[in-house]
């Protein structure tokens, strides 16, 4: 077996003791003679899987007893629909469009109420954050929506939006867990796993108790009623539970590492790494104004497509693989998760100063 | 490592070899040198995965090419939002009621429009399937809806409805790929995974091309169109790849044991040596009408709840685990999915067979 560096947005690189024990755990979970896969959502096995994955996740992000933790399905962009639905009660709501990710958020919106774009980088390709410190927040704003990290651009909000009161909403995908946070500034955050939780096919959902209720949009689907969920701790239907499953692996991984403190040490000194090297080369360089950049997800471009594609094709042979940009923007990016060991970028940063003396 | 016999009715038992190469694969899918699970779903290799996935499926069901196959999150309880959304345009629909599922499928459909139920077998327990020759169909009926394999109550339609034209909606979860059968007589197939197919958090859709339309209802989300799957081969969004992947190899298992004929002989084989058991039995009995028989879940009782409960624990002892009958209705349940092989049913009616003489 020869493992490469997984430089992939999403689905990304998962912890290899993670994968392991799946592997090890496939035919016969700790002697219940079944695999996770095959066993019954309403067992005691599966209680003690999602009950301990939900205290894991409460204990790393040091989540209130005021909020709730539910996993449930469909990506972010299922939730971009699911949150009007549940919070826009005067049917107003403001949205942050600072990627293609919150455009699809305020799109969608617009089917439920009046969204509004209150603020939006794409005057710049999404390079940047704009200045949110004080923005023209409706008084009747049901919430104000962003998305935390750009996996596509590589920004990230590292000062939260003056909100004036109102709901944040933040769709924290790509950078959940990746740092600690405080909970309390957020009524609900969304987080789909193929990032930096595990499998694509679960999404967190963190939200204050006093947001889940039951006057939701009269045309809400039951099964995107955060009630439904909350009600019955995940399990008002069969839920993804094998994914519940790797994602509870991932947790207990975290902590194992010494929680969000130590990974936020981890991130940013992978990133610096990367972006010095960005900073320094004659070739390659980021796309991003400094002060926003993301320390999960980092394009860069050179001047040329043909070197860019050779790039990509070259890293690939040298096992660092899934450095495309994304397919609306092209160029190269490197997503580095928490999975990602700093040997990895180590040696990417290495074959681009090999590549870049090559090709000078 | 000692497998048991799972008869759990889903989450289910799944095919050894099937788990077996899963679990080979983990660590190193076919020399990509990382898991299915962190892929991009916008890599070569990933879209090989779905569309031979798809092919498998087509060929199995023989699924004509005015069909389009979707793999969709949220199980079926989701789909019970999603069909009225798409398919409800006069706001009218018929609903045969003949168990629970059947009935939170025809209750959701009341919040998009005038869903009726048209039969039902509730009278009795959910024991039996109406007659369903000559129903009241609506004349501007959207569609007609069946559950067609009742997971919890052990019936199955043998007989179709006379839908008078209708178009067929039915949720297959618990008996898909279960025998052959004629794809022409619906317009649409929902299937949860967890029964027969693979891990919990896929649906398969098995829709009419001319049924996927644009104007579904105005509240609709994006991600429950069926026109936003069918029109981006189910890769809108991230899809819940592994999941697929695990589905893909339990067809390539059904080809390899010989298709849907073979795999009905196999169940009506194991279905009649468990129903036989049950027919001449003092101790047990099930609880539908004969004719109304499931082969893929098989109900049944003694007249003890003390009994019942001694049998289950015994049973589970003896390695035949996750016999309980549903939470909502109690006593014993063998679901005998595909991947259950004929020695597991063999056993467990050997096993009632003992514990019937040890107790009688």
């Amino acid at each position: 077996m020869a493992r490469v560096y997984n430089f992939s947005a999403g689905p990304a690189v998962l912890p290899e003791e993670v994968l392991q024990e799946a592997a090890d755990e496939m035919m016969d979970y700790r002697g219940c003679g079944l695999s996770v896969m095959e066993m019954s959502h309403r067992s005691k096995t599966f209680d003690d899987i999602i009950n301990t994955a939900k205290q894991d996740l409460k204990d790393l992000m040091n989540i209130p007893d005021d909020y709730e933790i539910l996993f449930v399905q469909g990506g972010a962009s299922q939730q971009f629909a699911a949150v009007p639905m549940n919070l826009m009660r005067n049917r107003v709501a403001d949205y942050i469009v600072t990627g293609q990710w919150a455009k699809k958020a305020y799109q969608e919106g617009q089917i439920y109420g009046d969204a509004y774009k209150i603020a939006s980088s794409e005057d710049k390709t999404f390079s940047y954050i704009p200045d949110c410190s004080d923005l023209p927040i409706h008084d009747n704003a049901d919430y104000v929506y962003i998305c935390e990290n750009n996996t596509i651009y590589g920004t990230k909000f590292w000062k939260l939006p003056n909100t004036k009161g109102k709901i944040l909403v933040s769709d924290m995908s790509s950078c959940f867990l990746s740092q600690p946070v405080d909970v309390t500034n957020y009524g609900l955050i969304i987080a789909g796993a193929q990032k930096n939780i595990g499998p694509a096919g679960v999404v967190v959902v963190i939200i204050r108790k006093d947001l889940i209720r039951d006057d939701v949009l009269p045309c809400t689907p039951t099964m995107l009623k955060y009630k439904t969920h909350a009600d019955n701790n995940s399990l008002y239907n069969t839920p993804p539970a094998y994914g519940i499953y790797i994602c509870g692996k991932v947790f207990k991984w975290l902590k194992d590492m010494g929680g969000l403190t130590v990974m936020q040490e981890r991130n940013e000194k992978k990133a610096k790494l990367l972006y010095d090297y960005l900073d320094k080369s004659k070739m390659f360089r980021g796309t991003v104004v400094k002060e926003d950049r993301s320390i999960m997800n980092v394009p860069f471009v050179t001047d040329s497509d043909e070197l860019n594609k050779k790039f990509i094709a070259e890293a690939a042979q040298n096992g660092l693989v899934q450095l495309s940009g994304h397919r609306t923007v092209g160029g190269m990016r490197a997503s580095i998760y928490n999975a990602m060991p700093y040997a990895g970028v180590e040696k990417l940063v290495k074959f681009m100063s090999d590549f870049e003396k090559e090709n000078a």
